[in-house]
């Protein structure tokens, strides 16, 4: 399987609902409500990530509530970078720059 | 550029991590102080972010400061993910199934 | 001006409304969703203290404002409190016993 | 018992400590550090709130434990009050315009 794809269309969606009407979609009104309203989502997400962790360990919520709340987490950051001009891509990039592989080296390595 | 791959390169080594000695890296510590720690971290750098954000629309901190917070934020999550034995391929699936592209689909469709 | 009674007059009201239906105030209807609902409300509060006074520095927003946010953060912690049988009492104490004042000598000392 | 002192007595230490030695004690290393440091650890506490709970009703932790996460947040909550030059003093007022208790009706009402 591959899914190395998914973080660029959704950051084309991401990109393609900023001109959109607040009432046409969930990202459309995030956008327009602001970046508190899109900070606020990035804090309840997290808060969320971590209850999700905490039932999963106690048994009392299976691990794919736990991939669900990090997938909400991951797409809010994602809402947040769009909203500044950013992308995943940047992050990835920074990802990338950390553990000492570079977009470039890591095309001809793959 | 192509920076898919830095996702998967990442799972890879906080898998090989897991079997490390605490004081061999600060993922291997991160495993041995056990997911209380882990879940901390996961608060903090959501705070982090919060914080760039804030300092990026003020103008008090470049957007690479905030790049750098997701980038922890995201790498973070992929160490709850990874102590959990989950990983970023998960999310990605979530998010796909979300958006409507499954893997192989999204194969297809390049 | 005395204020300090107003945690324990607000620990009264958040018993009270232990027994009452779910639609009758804001915060039987907390209850009523259980403990996620409340953990999420009290990492939102926690968020929007940060934004508050990260703006209140910036001087976008009031001083008055981080009063509020950080006041709405108390007030759902004490409805956590209260959904567990504990109280700020018991916050308090914990906070005399810190800094070396029991309630004890702290009556006798006033 | 009466603990409604406390948190006055807190906020006499937390003013005190403004003008000492970053090096003299917690609180004046925090000033000293920032607001960034200061909203982290408020950030921290909110987390380590949130999981102390899920623990208390999962009976993996007592309910000692949440009392003193709690206490932790407000204790930071009372620092970053304590570095914009306000106090849980504008909190408790705040509560108690919201719940109808002025500070004088309060008085009378005792």
């Amino acid at each position: 399987m591959n899914n190395s794809e998914i973080l660029r269309q959704l950051t084309d969606i991401l990109e393609q609902r900023k001109g959109a009407a607040a009432d046409s979609s969930y990202v459309a009104s995030l956008y327009d409500k602001g970046l508190d309203a899109i900070l606020k989502k990035v804090g309840e997400e997290a808060t969320e990530t971590v209850m999700a962790a905490k039932d999963a360990v106690h048994g009392t919520a299976g691990k794919d509530k736990l991939v669900y709340e990090v997938a909400d987490l991951w797409f809010h950051t994602m809402v947040l970078l769009a909203s500044q001009d950013l992308s995943a891509d940047d992050v990835l990039d920074e990802l990338a720059r950390r553990f000492g592989v570079s977009g470039h080296d890591e095309k001809a390595a793959r």
